[in-house]
């Protein structure tokens, strides 16, 4: 999707560890106009598919799903909560997901009764990267028994195999912007 | 707004201190038609003012926030970052947060250069109580220099104070539903 590569050629920063900022308009400051262009390149590219619901995972996957699910006839957004408690409640769906970005491991919860067995389900999240954040929802879904109907990904960093195992998994994956290198010391940005 | 209250009767659960559940349309389970129509009641209680950003607090503000925000024209939506950590990043304004909900304080951030001075903001959040994650960004937004036009919220418990502090203060408050009283074992709600 040019409007996203352009906006990351332009406010992106590439810093050391392969590490790409985008704040200014994704994940800490959202644009919630490119949020809608976004929802509406899903939209295109999932059509023809039943959605009964979209999967996402807080903090920066809601604002994108929030916006996006305009586009699929307003259909529920659900969020995977991000906590540290040990509480077993038997209510609820979790996964452990470790974050290469944050060096530490955090546990995702989804109460149960908001997936439902046979509902089909769009993935949404504003980054892959290795993929654990994705795999650790996938879990959840396998278990919950619903239908993954696909996944949409904001920003794919194609140089690390998230994406790819993902596609050869099966998954319709849709990355709107794949970045196949960057550069911490000349701040370029390259595009799959 | 009586879809909102209609929905909070329907759908909501009242629980032992002051607890209203209501994970199934607007904290976990997001209804995103629902937002919609929030949204443009905002739009409706704040119209003749100038927003020029919205700011909200993750998570369950975001969704709302980013939904909202197509309706004040499509401008950005900052949220508030709650962490733990002690980095003292300079770039960034910080505030400590008591929850009485979560029993515990918490610290949030919001990166400076995403809340220019002079800037007109309009807060959003899902709930209020006794007020203090708003006044958390009350304080943020004092020392940004901004100048805020005015409060959002979804759902304010109308028994505790946290509201009617802000309003005598000054503030354009305008809450979607206030609930006046809410009884765990009948499970009844009452609106203001």
């Amino acid at each position: 999707m040019k409007e996203l590569e352009d906006r990351i050629r332009q406010d992106g920063i590439v810093r050391e560890g392969n590490v790409l900022k985008v704040d200014n308009f994704l994940n800490h400051q959202c644009d919630v106009a490119l949020y809608d262009h976004m929802g509406a390149e899903w939209a295109r590219l999932f059509a023809g598919k039943r959605i009964d619901k979209i999967l996402t995972i807080e903090a920066s996957g809601i604002g994108i799903a929030c916006v996006a699910a305009t586009h699929f006839g307003g259909v529920p957004v659900v969020f995977a909560r991000k906590t540290e408690s040990k509480n077993l409640d038997g209510d609820q769906y979790r996964t452990n997901i470790t974050s290469y970005t944050k060096g530490r491991e955090y546990q995702v919860i989804v109460a149960k009764r908001f997936l439902t067995a046979g509902e089909h389900v769009l993935i949404i999240d504003d980054f892959m990267a290795m993929g654990c954040a994705m795999n650790g929802l996938l879990q959840i879904c396998d278990e919950a028994g619903v239908i993954v109907e696909g996944i949409g990904i904001a920003i794919e960093k194609g140089f690390q195999p998230g994406g790819d195992e993902l596609r050869r998994r099966g998954y319709q994956v849709e990355s709107l912007a794949i970045v196949k290198s960057m550069d911490a010391a000349t701040g370029e940005i390259e595009f799959a």
